[in-house]
């Protein structure tokens, strides 16, 4: 097990942004089998303390908010927020050790490069075009991830609805039963071969699922193994009506999904939101305290609430949680009956935005960094200056599962 | 009492920044008394569904959502929220009755200018240069003020920390004890004076609060008769450290305020954060979920965090809590050790920015139309399409005063 390293060095890629360097803080421990949900919620405390991961956690010398305990941060959140797990995806070092005698005394350098303990991976964003074609949008979505995987992705997120037309007539028409599998989901089906072939973590986007005499709007994790690592079924249903602009019911023919969906994965533990679910931020907030690195909002607001609200409320929720968020819409098309707004983003943890696109087909690749996190937490260590005694957000789930 | 009238018409204003229009409900009903904190905690009930205010909500044929108990929204804040209280500025319409019998038949015709029922009113943000002479900052404060008052502001909002220096070394040099009050607060003592010669309110930004050995970060309320109605002590310090950009720690002379402040005037109910209190998401759902119209931030970001977070936030807070989000900065001051950003701001509940400024000193004189904030939530349902199922937010200091 290796050991925390810290660093400093200028972070060239937000000086694109704003005209000022950070330091940076990395750590490195190599996670030794991905946890899944029901694991992960139900022994936290293995996860987090025990010996199999030994996290260490960077500590700083700014220290007068931890002297707050009357504030009772610990309570703002009930369950307590779990510490951040550390990051899977690590590079082991160049090293180099040699010795010297210029003098007659003995030296002995240790040569590392420590940007290669930084715990950073590419995601792909594929910003597909949707068409009514089940089948195409199936071949399609299957070489845009081998395109973004080519280019370097390790995470590739697809957009929602990628392989049916977006509408509630269409929605029963292209259903597919993913707990069956196979020829009863071909979509999912494809998901896990290329996922399994090509050696990287899938977020799939969603599509619409039957489930008995009920259908959902699913969001299906993949890992490099192939295997179906979670199922976000969309809690908020998109059920809104600005007149004159945009009227929805997805409820007409979708049913909610009962949970939160957040997964252990060979890219870091990511938190799952379908579209509408950015608009609660109670949903991102359970997923920071969960110890997310990462939420993914596989998304597809509208020409009337994406110049609105798409960037704004991608930004809030990593800025305000202190954590990546990535977003990916289908392209836009003026013809269909439903018009994507697209915009498919990349937001750091200080909710800057790192990578974006406009609203024509597109393949994203950005670089994710988690060290990002533990340095934004020091510089603003909102976890610990939260008032516990004054509000506290319940997470249900968590909660009961202790009980 | 009046009743509820609802109609539509081009947002002009809106058109500017978003090139669509709105339809409007409005709503009408005067308040017939000013609540002050306590009894709006205790009697809650009493304040929303008595006969003296005689609320009536705004009805929407637009109705899946609330089909969706299992979910049960109204837990998803705990106490459940209140709803949102009748606005007491409101304007008699302009109306005529008259008859007619062209025909032989009798026609009764009632005209109603529907614009005079929206519940409007200008705000005023007075963007203050800040000097180290307090008597000089307290005729400045008075004299902008008196100016917004004259441009038809009946709501003033002022700077954080407008009658001193933003630092550590000055809080207990300028620090005034406004319980006190007469020549132990000349700053409040001003405050109160000019609100009720001009028959404004007016949220005071904030000064260095001395009580006993403490001192505090306070902002003062002031109603149209020049009553102190509520004092907000910063909740949340301000203590951070981004390295070779921004260092401070409020805490090393501050103590922090023990509750939230929310208050009813004469032009709404507004929740008031000092600075720093608007990172914390929490405060504002506390706030929104005690019904309030308006959150004011008297704020003095500085150069590191002001062009990243100061514009995101305000309107976070504003689009998640469908209400009206107005800040107010101090002048920036190149040669000051501490260097505000300034961009005062006004936001609507959809988050869209209705009006700002640069650096510099100004007066923001611009209109708050709190119709909108339901017509927001009628379009976009988020209260009542909340998973209390899944999360919950409490409100320690409600909960409390209700067990």
């Amino acid at each position: 097990m290796k050991s925390a390293i810290s660093t400093a060095f200028n972070s060239s890629k937000l000086l694109h942004r704003y005209p000022f360097s950070f330091s940076r803080l990395s750590f490195c421990h190599r996670a030794s089998a991905v946890v899944h949900l029901p694991e992960f919620l139900q022994q936290s405390d293995k996860i987090h303390r025990g010996s199999r991961l030994n996290l260490r956690r960077i500590h700083t010398s700014f220290t007068p908010v931890m002297a707050a305990s009357s504030f009772k941060p610990e309570q703002a959140r009930a369950p307590p927020a779990l510490p951040l797990p550390t990051p899977p995806v690590t590079k082991a070092p160049n090293s180099s050790i040699f010795f010297c005698t210029p003098t007659g005394v003995l030296f002995i350098f240790l040569s590392l490069d420590f940007r290669s303990y930084f715990v950073q991976f590419n995601i792909g964003l594929c910003q597909l075009a949707v068409t009514a074609d089940k089948q195409q949008n199936i071949q399609h979505a299957r070489k845009a991830i081998e395109e973004a995987a080519a280019k370097g992705a390790k995470l590739v997120v697809l957009p929602e609805i990628w392989n049916s037309p977006y509408s509630n007539a269409s929605f029963p028409v292209y259903a597919e039963d993913i707990d069956a599998g196979g020829q009863a989901s071909p979509s999912t089906a494809m998901l896990s071969d290329v996922a399994r072939r090509l050696n990287i973590t899938i977020v799939g986007g969603s599509i619409p699922e039957r489930s008995g005499d009920r259908l959902y709007n699913a969001c299906c994790v993949f890992d490099a193994q192939g295997k179906l690592l979670a199922k976000h079924r969309k809690i908020h249903l998109f059920d809104i009506d600005i007149p004159g602009k945009i009227t929805f019911i997805e409820s007409e023919t979708l049913t909610a999904g009962d949970t939160p969906t957040i997964v252990d994965t060979e890219v870091g533990r990511i938190g799952i939101g379908i579209c509408y679910d950015i608009r609660f931020q109670e949903l991102a907030m359970i997923y920071a305290a969960r110890g997310a690195h990462l939420i993914c909002y596989p998304g597809a607001f509208n020409m009337t609430t994406g110049p609105l609200h798409w960037e704004l409320l991608q930004r809030g929720r990593a800025a305000d949680n202190q954590l990546y968020v990535a977003t990916c819409s289908p392209a836009r098309d003026e013809g269909a009956g439903y018009v994507a707004w697209g915009h498919s983003t990349l937001v750091g943890p200080f909710g800057e935005v790192l990578a974006t696109t406009e609203h024509e087909e597109a393949i994203i690749i950005a670089e994710i960094d988690y060290s990002l996190i533990e340095q934004r937490r020091t510089f603003l260590p909102l976890t610990k200056q939260r008032r516990g005694d004054l509000y506290q957000l319940v997470d249900v789930e968590r909660l009961n599962s202790k009980s």
